[in-house]
């Protein structure tokens, strides 16, 4: 299960750079032009540092884990494929953010990221209920503490698809601060251990 | 051979995103627009969901065997290079379902599973052959069940490709539906076991 | 080293459909636009099938190694600069056989295929001079196995690109031929083993 | 952390060739035009050799690490971001140097290589502080030897940025000649050992 996940999240993460774009028409100022392209790496940052904190969430779950079943195994695929979907909208939030359609791009974009939360406990609650796929020797004080760290994710994810509704850019810009200085906390707490 | 094999099929699924994609006259009505994007997200699925349970089916293949020689190597570049070639036909449903070119397109896609179906038969056919490459410790009765998983793989993918000659939209509808449906039970029965 | 070896090998190879492509006025007339992209598939597959077999010959040689140091390190470097680089002139192939820029494509597509032969050379050709890097339970004979493998390289890819003097699409075909026929044989020859 | 580490180096090193392109109209004259392209071509030999380098001096480095922590995996992660994102500016030289916009172009690519020299002196700093996260059998002599390698990197960066105001041409090539000469002796000195 892992290595195909570690394949998608590190592409799906990658992949993100090839939305910014410049046309040919902006060559007579390519230096104002990439200014105004800071909605892109505002997008390109907020999407690569998500994926990136799942990938890593990802792996103190699945360390967890004594054995997988079909059903985790297609659940699983399920968030793979939210992960490597986010690449098209972070693309329209890029080129659409304070630009027309600016709203649309931005509930696609909010709403990839609900999919992806609620996938993701779906998954985690499948394994952890009645410690279905958990190792034995894995104590219910870690698996409660993960939990914690996850159940906040839709509820989350739901306000900053609200916010898009009032104002677009503050939503993203929430959608940024939680992977910039929430996930972070919540995710990687107690991690550290053998590098590699 | 799985190192390479797994980085094929996490790439060719992880590209698949690059198919969907708005024009910049989308912008005025840019949520319309997400909306008559269905076949694109409709073709993702279907392409991703296969390419997955493949990688999957494939590892648990790959686990029976006691050795590899020349010629199953050889073939196994030749089912990379179907599963690597699939962005294309999927991009053809993405773009053409519903459109000019649709029969075409949805032929090509079909054909492609086809291709990939008959490959991956003989692939198999050829490893579980006089037991030639099967590890001693495999039962028979696991390599049977395996192989009653891939029996029908070929003609249930030539019955898509005679569905689209009649209606090209119910033959993507019904490939979205074997990996969706079919091929979770069928290709993940049994599977089970370390995680990782 | 091996890790982003097989890294870019994988990615080289999966990013090569990207080369392949329909422009927007070919819809009406799909099913005849696909079949005048024969050049396409022929480039596609030609590069795929030399990418792969690459790759599995460069495990034979890495199995054989007791240790890497700094040149062998950049050596391989180059190599790879030069396999990822692949799916340029592959492009230029699919764009231009059979129609104007012809030649100068296929010049760029057999050009990339000797500079790949001489530098996998110069990278074998160090590692095993003087056994250098060359474990000590590997027997000369199958130093001297490997290395008659590697010999022909060059000057089968120098015929390939004088060839293209006189008939770019016969150079292709040739380049195709080499990779469907001669390397398996050559490069795969005496493989076979655990599979993994 | 190092297999999301891997693919990322892999994926971003092997997506640079996707910024070499010649567009329909180069048809008529394409050899001419291949030669015109050689500002993709440094462009791409550069940042390929460095991110093939930082890659391998990332391995050394967590090879001496005893266990990682949460800040040092998201300072890890800012690197990642900065590796992932080069092939936006490497676009920007390969199309604007020795034209319009070159001066913008060159500016965000000496950029781009100052911001990843610093954030990966702050991740090595961080690491080795105090020993933090140090393996206890690593000798001082070897940390400080890896450190002596790493503090020429901003600063050598910093003049790269600093040349691009007087002329943007010789800061890529001195980006490349530092690629090809100063950054193999300097970051893989005392290299070598068991392969893979």
């Amino acid at each position: 299960m892992e290595t195909f996940s570690d394949g998608v999240f590190a592409i799906a993460a990658t992949l993100l750079v090839l939305e910014i774009g410049v046309t040919a028409r902006d060559s007579q100022d390519l230096g104002s032009a990439l200014l105004h392209l800071w909605p892109s790496y505002l997008a390109y940052a907020t999407s690569f540092i998500t994926i990136g904190i799942i990938w890593m969430n990802h792996h103190t779950c699945v360390d967890t884990l004594r054995r997988v079943d079909r059903t985790l195994l297609f659940i699983n695929l399920l968030l793979l494929m939210t992960v490597a979907f986010l690449p098209f909208p972070t693309k329209l939030v890029a080129q659409h953010l304070n630009k027309p359609g600016e709203s649309a791009a931005v509930y696609a974009y909010a709403a990839t990221f609900v999919v992806m939360a609620v996938i993701y406990n779906i998954w985690w609650r499948y394994a952890r209920g009645h410690r279905r796929l958990i190792a034995d020797d894995v104590p219910d004080t870690r698996i409660r503490a993960i939990s914690r760290a996850f159940d906040p994710g839709p509820p989350i994810y739901a306000i900053t698809f609200g916010v898009a509704f009032i104002s677009p850019l503050a939503s993203v810009f929430l959608t940024f601060a939680i992977a910039a200085f929430y996930l972070p906390s919540a995710a990687l707490f107690e991690r550290g251990g053998e590098p590699g």
